[in-house]
């Protein structure tokens, strides 16, 4: 069996975390092993990183510092989780991954998509995702879902605006990858979004 | 005034600390006022970068996590620390700097100093020392020296290989940056390495 890597990507509150567990289901029927991991995180190491960035006492830490540290969480994530179990035919669902940075720190932060590959590059080691689902929606959604959590991490507590710019982001890379990102409607009932998102699968494990 | 950045290298144990407030004095007699810092550390954010280096159980932590964690925390420095003293016209002295990775994650590590130059080129923002001291001393001495320390930590923990190829590694930096990079004997007595140190500074500063 040949492994498969899939992101999920989108703004928070856009229903990842649901439809991962969905797929992780649909994948363990066609006779997967899954690994399910966060961006940052997935491992001691990493997550140690995570609590740097998402620290809400840090608000002086600069876009190049928050750049380099999701590049080294990922860096660990890919070497110590994602690359051993691809090698070992299993199916990799990340919650996150380097589109991410693309978008945050790309645009939101403003430090350019191609610094953001740049430095990047050198965290991925060549592991790139077969295939990442966008899940499309307002700023003013997610942020209206997320605001019921008890406490706002570093990211989410940035200002609508950011937001705003992380999901017309994301919209402009799904446009410009259009082999590789599937922009989904998060809107939708989530079975409905998890029959869009199987019917890819399912096209990407008949290829030939 | 004109802002002053010194570099001083070496391995561990090789006495930079002491040479370091030796030449804190002498620039505070020429007027200047001094920032110390320390790298991976110098504020709130780089300092708990730091942490994570550092931190002996995370054996498993990867070249270029390691390369990247280094490259976050420096580029905090900058911005915070060492941009804004340079541009109020003082004079910083930094306990390791870019140097550093070239050798222990460069050549170390193996990665390469095209690659730690190139990762860093993001976290410097233009900034380089004006002057860099290689306190240059055997591994074994070094070692030696640190020993008698409580505990050491992830990095002074390697083998005795790995600190022979760091030390090579300073000489071979300082032949190739040999109008930057002073090397100076650290077995020499610490009066004798501060006028040598001193004479150099005294040129940079007399200079037209």
């Amino acid at each position: 069996m040949q492994g498969i890597f899939i992101t999920m990507e989108g703004p928070d509150g856009a229903g990842k975390t649901t439809q991962i567990e969905l797929l992780k289901d649909y994948l363990n029927k066609k006779g997967y092993d899954v690994l399910i991991t966060r961006d940052p995180g997935g491992n001691a190491v990493s997550e140690a990183i995570r609590e740097v960035i998402l620290n809400k006492d840090f608000t002086e830490m600069g876009y190049m510092t928050e750049l380099l540290l999701y590049a080294a969480a990922r860096a660990q994530l890919v070497k110590e989780n994602i690359k051993p179990a691809l090698s070992a035919g299993k199916a990799v669902i990340a919650d996150r991954f380097v589109d991410s940075s693309a978008v945050y720190q790309g645009i939101g932060r403003g430090l350019g998509i191609d610094t953001v590959y740049k430095v990047n590059e050198f965290a991925l080691q060549g592991i790139l995702p077969d295939m990442t689902f966008l899940m499309d929606l307002d700023a003013e959604v997610g942020i209206a879902r997320k605001k019921n959590q008890a406490e706002l991490d570093r990211m989410e507590q940035e200002s609508l605006d950011f937001h705003k710019k992380v999901v017309e982001g994301y919209r402009s890379l799904a446009e410009m990858n259009p082999d590789r990102i599937v922009k989904v409607d998060a809107a939708l009932p989530k079975e409905a979004i998890h029959d869009i998102i199987t019917s890819y699968v399912e096209k990407w494990l008949a290829r030939p």
